[in-house]
Order: structure tokens, then C-alpha cells, then sequence
């Protein structure tokens, strides 16, 4: 393995290739790391430098088995959102220089192609790569159209979110604060509460390390809970369930407290709230909006000049560090929106 | 206990109180029988003989803790829905000789007064009162709202109900058909099956107590389930999300393999296919849609009489039976909507 490097040039395809399906939570063994030569475009494709790897729980799920997307195969290069400027081009939708969005993978150099509903996006000049991948990327639009969509929040609702610290979580927290909603966030540490509370400007938290966080929700939550945006699962999901306000609604977004289980984790035992509630739980994808994603790539770009969402990017650098990188979403270690830097932009 | 009788007049009222909250499957050990003299109406009441009780899953919930309404209390007589004929009024709204449908309770008399939500509703003349009580009564309203309303079926998605051979799920399939669904229908045992397949007309049965559930809806279904409506919970909950079509449903409507259960019993593993496939669990209660009983009963008498919907109901005789007939829900014995007869009509 070559040296932590964020050159902009290299002369080999670093690449990090799926060696196995892991079972628990992520480790470099799971991977090889492998150096080829930097791949030249065919028609209608384009090379393009890796810039920035997002790091997203739903790796895990592509590591491990088909879901909304087949699973990543066993000595393909590990599937990953990221940044990317284009260094070679043989399609006439793409020019050197252009700084493109998309499914780049754990690697130096991309081959992409237009077309299809992964194609690569444009990146605006005005854009700061980081605030493309967070707020601005698949995170805030994923935040934007599970909890206006999905949740369907009126104003006065108390909304609770859980991994509230999250790239996600923390986007849905701020938006049903700028749609009238009392906002409270579920997270780990003083350290991200204070960030909830004090940047993020959340009404209240809860802090899963130290509070008993049904009893903290229940007096928080007097009347229950209207909306619950769930990023993970388990206890915090039954809790929640069982604070339901009359037609409340869950919004399944994730459950990365069950990603790296071993075994089948068990179901939500609480479920049976949701006919006494008339409650709906529901689950959706992000991609399933791609038409309506300039409306809210809009409406992200101004609450966030109009500094009413604070963004929070966690910056690890080097390619050889994204395993360890995405490992740190389940540990909690990470401060908002996980990236690698894998070069210079 | 006096012995079994469906005479139209008695002269004590036979009460059956709720003695303790019964754990497991209900016994007539909680509760007690009692004899007490015939009430009369103050002011603004009725007293109506009870004719019929029906029997409902939900009346387990009632006897253990509060849901959508307070729990029984102890030593008060076991809530149930029923058909009484009014035999003395100080209500200007009732007549001597009124059928009512209402909250009549496990007694020979009831007291009842009109307004509110639990206002005892006056049957016509026109409609038997076995029919008053399943198909035209709170079992196909349920059914007609829970499908419709929540499960909003489009003409050819796969509908499949568990519990297809009870009072409401044999509804829910026949309304299915009617709207242009495929209805498969979960049972258990040959006899179940049989009238499903014949009776009620489904496109196909599975029978739980002989079949691998899971293989055989993946072969009746290899679309996966668009609408699954479920009475019966627990594993049958499960694999039904398993094999969730894409935006698929899952109307809750009970879940009564786990209502006797003395632990809290597991949730559905499988929960998380509901992000895969962008699918929604929901919820309700027939009571919500109160302002469109009209409709519904119009609706269902027209099926009914047009040949579409087949009734099934299974009376048992005399009030000192309805412990054992509220028991023939949870054993799976009932054969359609379960009945007890307590005075001749």
C-alpha cells in the first residue's frame, strides 16, 4: 500500500476491490487493495480523477447483500458515491475540467458513461465540493424528500430524529425547524448534542449514552410524537413506536444500529401501536425523486445561504483510509457527513 | 349459571363481569357470572334485550390494557358489540321494538343512551340480523375502509389476506375481487380453504397448518404482494414483508396470533423491506371513518345482493357461552364471523 496521498495526478489506479461479503462491522480485510493502470475512455465515456468518496450506511447493505441495488460482486471495486473532475473525455456530454457527481467508487480513476439513472451529475462552479456531498448532495435531498414527502409535516408537529448528528439527520432536524415543527434530535455524545443544540438550533435532545431516552421523550413529548425520522432503528425505533401521536408517521430512512448485526436483528415489537395510533410507517429512496431534484437542490442551496442550515463535513484523507473511514458512521464517530478526500479538488 | 336459554324475555339480567385480566387464551375463570334484576331507563335511556354478541379479537385487547379505549375495568360487564331490541325507552329517539346495534356488553340487558360515538345505531327493518352483525356490521365496514382507504388498490395488483376465512378477511378478499385484484386468501385447514376457493370465489388459497407459506406465495405471487392486509401478525406478517411488490402495502388490521401471547411477543424481522421496496404499513380503525358508514353499508348491501360477497356465521347458542365462543376466534374453530345467540330475535 502506497502513502496517504491527495495528489491531483497519480500513475496508478489505486483501487479498493470487495475481497469478501464481511460479516459485522467493516474491516480492511474485506477489501484488497489493488494498483492498475489508469484506465483510458471508450466512446461515449470519461475518465475522471476521484476528488471525494461519500461515505453512506447503505455501503454496508450493498456489501453484504442485493437490496434496492444488486450487491457489490466479489472483486469489483467497492461502490461509493463521490466527486470526481474529468481528465479524459470521449463523450460529447463531458469536458475536461468538469467536476461530475456520482458512483465513483473506493478508487483513483472512474470510467463513466452518460445515460441512465446514474449517470453522472455536473457539479456548479459555485459549488464547494463538500457542501455537493452533503447538504447539497444525495444526503440533503435524501433529508429533503423523506421527511417533506414522506412525513408530510405541518407546522406545530413535534418531529423526532434519530442519528439526529447525522449527514442525513441533522438536515431533516433543521428542515422541520424552518417549516414551523418543534425539532428534537436523538444522538450520541455531549459533543453532538451541543452541535444539535447550539448550531443546529434544535428545540431540544436526547442523548442516547446518558438519558433514558423513553422517559426523556415522554416528557418532552407530552402529546407524542408526530413524526419520527428514523436513520436507526432498533430500540430507538420501538421507543418511538410506542410515543406515536395519534396519525403519526415513521420515516424509514435507515437502521444503522442493525447494519453490522451478525444475525437477523429482531423486528420492532411496538408495531402493533401503529393500528392503535392509526399510524403509518413507511419506507422510500432518494432516487425514486431524480425528477424533482433541481426543485430541491434549490430550496437546500438557499436555507443554507440564508444560514439557516448548518452543514457539518467529516474529513478523512487518503483512499487507503476509506474503509476505516465508513467504519467510523457505525462507531459514532464521525461529526456529520463522512468523506474521504482522496485528492486535491 | 342457569342453563342455556335464547327466550326473548327473562326476568333477571345474567351479567358476565370481567373478574381479572386474563392472561394466554381467555377462560371462564375471569370472569363472573352474575344475576342482578332488570334494569330500567332513566331519563334519556333505553333498555334493549340482547339478541346477539359479537364476537371481535379486538374484545381480547379490551380485558388486558388500554388502546384505542380504556381497558374494561375490573367487575365492570365484558364490552361487546352487539343487537338489542329496545323494550323500554325515555329516549324520544327510540321505540319499544327498535333493533340497535351497539356496545350491548355479555348480558340479557342493556342500558343505553343515544349521541356520542358509541350511540347504539338503529338497524332497518329489511336487513337479517346475522347480517347486521357480519358483512353490513363493523366486520365489513372494517373490511371496506381498511382495504379501500388504506390499502388503495389498483385493478390487477396481487391482494393477499391472512386470516381470509374470518369475518373480516373474507370481506377484504371478496372486495378485492370486485375491484379487479388477484385475491389469495391465508387460512388454516382443507375446510377454510375449500370455502375460500369455492364459496368466496378467491383466485387461490394458502393453508398455513399444511403449506411452507413463504414458498407458496412466492409461486402464487412472483410479482411479489402489492396489498397485504393482515389480521393474524407474527410470522405470516413477515414473510408477507418479505415479499413485498414495489410500493407495496400493508394495511395492519390486527394481529391475532399474538394477542394471547403473556410476553411481548417479537416484531416483524423483516420491517426494513419497507425501505427496499418503498412500501408503507399503515394502521386504523373502522371508527375513523364513522362520517362514511352510510356509503359502506350501501356499498356492501348492494354486493351482497348482487351475489359478490358470501357471508359466513357461526352462532353459538346462549350468553353463558360467550367466554367459550370469544375463545373460538384465538383456536381458529370459528367459521366466519363468530356469533353468540342470546335471545331469539
Amino acid at each position: 500500500m502506497t502513502e496517504a496521498t491527495t495528489e491531483t495526478e497519480a500513475k496508478t489506479n489505486r483501487r479498493w476491490l470487495l475481497a469478501e461479503r464481511p460479516t459485522g462491522l467493516v474491516d480492511t480485510k474485506s477489501f484488497q487493495w489493488v494498483e492498475e493502470p489508469v484506465p483510458t475512455p471508450a466512446d461515449g465515456q470519461i475518465v475522471a480523477r476521484v476528488l471525494y468518496l461519500s461515505c453512506d450506511p447503505t455501503q454496508r447493505g450493498w456489501m453484504s447483500r442485493d437490496t434496492y441495488m444488486p450487491a457489490i460482486k466479489i472483486g469489483e471495486v467497492v461502490r461509493s458515491g463521490g466527486l470526481a473532475r474529468v481528465v479524459a473525455t470521449k463523450s460529447s456530454d463531458y469536458r475536461v475540467g468538469d467536476l461530475v457527481s456520482g458512483l465513483v467508487g473506493w478508487q483513483d480513476y472512474v470510467v463513466l458513461q452518460g445515460g441512465g439513472m446514474f449517470a453522472p451529475s455536473k457539479v456548479p462552479a459555485n459549488v464547494a465540493p463538500e457542501l455537493a456531498l452533503s447538504t447539497l448532495g444525495l444526503t440533503g435531498l435524501t433529508a429533503y424528500f423523506g421527511f417533506l414527502d414522506v412525513g408530510k409535516p405541518q407546522s406545530g408537529e413535534t418531529v423526532v430524529v434519530s442519528g439526529a448528528a447525522g449527514a442525513t439527520g441533522s438536515v431533516v432536524a433543521q428542515i422541520a425547524k424552518i417549516k414551523g415543527c418543534r425539532a428534537i434530535g436523538i444522538a450520541g455524545g455531549k459533543e453532538k448534542c451541543d452541535w444539535l443544540l447550539h448550531e443546529a438550533k434544535l428545540d431540544a435532545v436526547v442523548d442516547y449514552k446518558s438519558d433514558d431516552v423513553g422517559k426523556k421523550l415522554r416528557e418532552l413529548c407530552p402529546k407524542g410524537i408526530d413524526i419520527f425520522f428514523d436513520n436507526v432503528g432498533g430500540e430507538q425505533l420501538d421507543i418511538a413506536l410506542a410515543q406515536l401521536a395519534l396519525h403519526g408517521r415513521v420515516v424509514l430512512c435507515g437502521a444503522i444500529s442493525q447494519y453490522n448485526e451478525t444475525s437477523m436483528p429482531p423486528g420492532p415489537k411496538n408495531y402493533l401501536n401503529l393500528v392503535v395510533k392509526r399510524a403509518r410507517m413507511e419506507g422510500f429512496l432518494v432516487s425514486d425523486f431524480a425528477a424533482r431534484f433541481g426543485e430541491a437542490v434549490k430550496a437546500l442551496a438557499g436555507w443554507t445561504q440564508e444560514g439557516k442550515i448548518a452543514s457539518r463535513v467529516d474529513v478523512v484523507n487518503g483512499l487507503e483510509n476509506a474503509p476505516a473511514a465508513l467504519r467510523r458512521l457505525f462507531t459514532g464517530e464521525n461529526r456529520g457527513k463522512q468523506l474521504v478526500r482522496v485528492a486535491d479538488a
